[in-house]
């Protein structure tokens, strides 16, 4: 996917967004390195000369998806089969968990990837929890599962933070079952040593987390938040997003999992609360207060049958906004964006939460601090070049203006139209994407195939 | 947009939907005179020759856009800029209302019903009521606004059925104010009288419809009504889009629409209620035992702030769901299907109310059956010769299975790669969308230009 490394290129595009509430039109950047040596707004076309590549469209940051699981993509249309429940979608969640090895898992997460980065995303965070052999034994490297995940964005053209996930339980006091002997590293120290082999790249980082309150005792967490302390990694844990997590971690524990993971220092400034659907105001202003990050992905709660978290009071708490696609039943960045506004409109009856600027610094900017890449995520000189060009000119975002509001409201993922990784130009032209759908179509298959 | 006029040919479908819960591998359907003349299952592709058109991929039958508002498509993203309220939205929405005329409208409706085609809609249900000059006289041609948009859908290659919408005051008891007075024939009577010249004919149907309870008062509704049932024409009527509509009837009458509605007569079973957001289960039990149809338009619903009505619960009452785009935020029958689905999901916080098959039936048979064309809307012999293909093997659909659960949850209108429309081979091509885009484009920016 990676064509032809550019280290030294120039932009010439039709419109950027550098910030603040506008795209500006007419700007040429010069990367060198695969970093952003130079922004030059103002510019005609003509003034850049052939030595420019003409962009035409809105160019915008890489955008960062910082909540994947990469497997979860084979589930998805086929979790729908019989009106899907809940119980369906687990069901098969585990069912595939059982059969990927790190050979048919590199494989699939390649194929995810590449659709990640037609998609417009140019970073994922990786929450990774299937670490061992079926028996629960490790593999001989403890970590050949993670470096599968690593090792396929790398040719996927995409930046990584595996955010190594421990996962002790099944539920509250209960042993980890079936599938889950896969997840479980014993305890967060045994999970610490074996994730401090893991070693950070210009295409990787390493990250930590927590699975959840009902997957990580109390005594255990301890372990995890400071391995992520020790090393100033992010730190990412799924909250709330069940009534029946609250109900169990209430039951246990006498507190809110918010409450729970606060009193631990789980909650931070480095901490990405994933989902937070089901929160009091309590919790909502725990998260504010630690400034921590709020992941948000709505497709996937819609799937799910979530519910829709509240976004809007967090971020006025002081919590900052992220977007993932989670289980991949939907990967397309724009339709996260604006889900996360329309899930406000649904629920208050009322327009205009969140603007076009703010969800945009959300998928990109916020996104990339909350995977540990501060620099990256913003069209700024000394940033990573990593810009993705929408289309304004297809069916769906023709005449909407050439406004971010054009670009978070109307297109979709199939309105991405070129895109710069690193400084590497992706190709995801129309015959690219054929590609990477054959790719997906080989890859899942034989996950389905009887055993 | 329709090449080439192919009465007489035969297409090899790699799978069919004909009707039931799944798709049928290796279906060939031979048309003639616009019309499915066999349906021939079981066969293989070398079986039936050269003279079949090979399309691979999942072949339904053509969609019914249930709810149309053709100029909305002019705010698609602008009435997002600073947040957005509803009030944005109104007053951009009357902005472009008192800037048509008949020749912009038809070239405006032109552009957005080929998206529509090249999303998957062979069929448009047009709730039309910007009537008159923009001083509230009439046209020398008093349908010359209707004739634009059925003359604009035949060019478009997609059937319409011209709702033509009696709308007579600004609210319960308050005359029409500013563009208004387009919208307004004075009364019901003056209403029927006009609409009484419009002529159906092979691609057109002509339907009414209440604009609802606040612009057509009591007294009135019964003209339409009489008007409908002695055409024996699809009535449709906005009902309980948002809660200050059901307060002001209240209100004013001591009922809600759907009571006002049904006292009149206006509720049966050539009715759609379009909305049904905020429905008691009183009015719940009324639509559902006359047997209505209950159009949803899931993406314009989130985007306005309506919130998301009783699906479920008006079908197990006996209603009929079909689907609409309405404002065109979005045009994409695949994504206003399983928003259906996903917006009960996020209320009920449980997966699994509507099967794949049934969002199908909604927007297709059920769809057409509401708009006047029950022939239409089914793969069977006898019905009209449209055919939509989705691609099984796109980026998004990669991997999901044969399903139909492939189509409606994975799919989306990028995916739509072949058009039959009434026997006629619509080009979808990528080369054929770029150029209803540059129609769209230059039939919107003008609309936007200072007066």
């Amino acid at each position: 996917m990676v064509e032809g490394t550019r280290p030294d290129a120039s932009y010439w595009c039709e419109y950027a967004w550098l910030g603040g509430d506008r795209a500006t039109p007419g700007v040429r950047v010069d990367v060198a390195a695969g970093t952003i040596a130079a922004i030059t707004t103002q510019t005609e076309r003509d003034q850049v000369g052939s030595a420019a590549v003409h962009v035409a469209g809105l160019t915008i940051p890489g955008l960062a998806n910082c909540h994947s699981h990469a497997f979860h993509r084979a589930l998805r249309g086929r979790t729908q089969g019989e009106r899907g429940t809940f119980w369906t979608w687990r069901n098969q969640m585990y069912a595939v968990a059982e059969r990927l090895d790190p050979d048919t898992y590199f494989t699939l997460a390649r194929a995810v990837y590449r659709e990640m980065v037609c998609a417009g995303f140019t970073v994922v965070g990786e929450f990774h929890y299937v670490h061992h052999q079926p028996d629960g034994a490790p593999y001989q490297d403890p970590n050949a599962m993670g470096r599968s995940l690593t090792a396929a964005a790398e040719e996927a053209g995409i930046r990584i933070t595996l955010l190594d996930t421990c996962y002790l339980a099944a539920g509250i006091d209960s042993a980890p079952e079936g599938v889950q002997v896969r997840f479980s590293d014993g305890d967060a120290t045994s999970w610490a040593g074996r994730i401090s082999a893991l070693v950070p790249n210009a295409n990787t980082r390493i990250g930590a987390a927590i699975h959840s309150v009902r997957a990580v005792p109390p005594d255990q967490l301890g372990a995890v938040t400071e391995w992520a302390a020790s090393t100033q990694a992010p730190l990412h844990v799924h909250v709330s997003e069940q009534r029946a997590e609250n109900q169990a971690c209430m039951a246990a524990y006498g507190r809110s999992p918010v409450q729970l993971l606060d009193e631990a220092g789980a909650i931070g400034s480095r901490t990405s609360v994933v989902h937070a659907t089901h929160l009091s105001q309590d919790d909502v202003d725990v998260v504010g207060k630690r400034s921590a990050y709020a992941c948000f992905c709505p497709t996937t709660e819609r799937d799910l049958g979530d519910g829709a978290g509240p976004s809007r009071a967090l971020h006025q708490a002081g919590a900052r906004l992220t977007v993932g696609s989670d289980s991949h039943a939907v990967i397309d960045p724009f339709e996260e964006m604006r889900a996360v506004e329309m899930d406000e409109r649904l629920h208050s009856e009322e327009r205009g939460h969140w603007s076009a600027a703010e969800l945009l610094t959300a998928a990109s900017g916020t996104g990339h601090e909350s995977l540990g890449w501060p620099d990256a995520g913003r069209i700024e000189v000394g940033a990573p070049a990593d810009l993705v060009t929408v289309d304004l000119r297809s069916v769906r975002t023709a005449g909407t203006g050439d406004g971010l509001e054009s670009l978070v409201f109307a297109a979709t993922a199939a309105d991405v139209v070129h895109v710069v990784s690193g400084g590497h130009v992706v190709d995801v032209a129309p015959e690219a994407r054929m590609r990477v759908a054959r790719d997906l179509a080989s890859a899942i298959a034989p996950l389905w195939k009887a055993p």
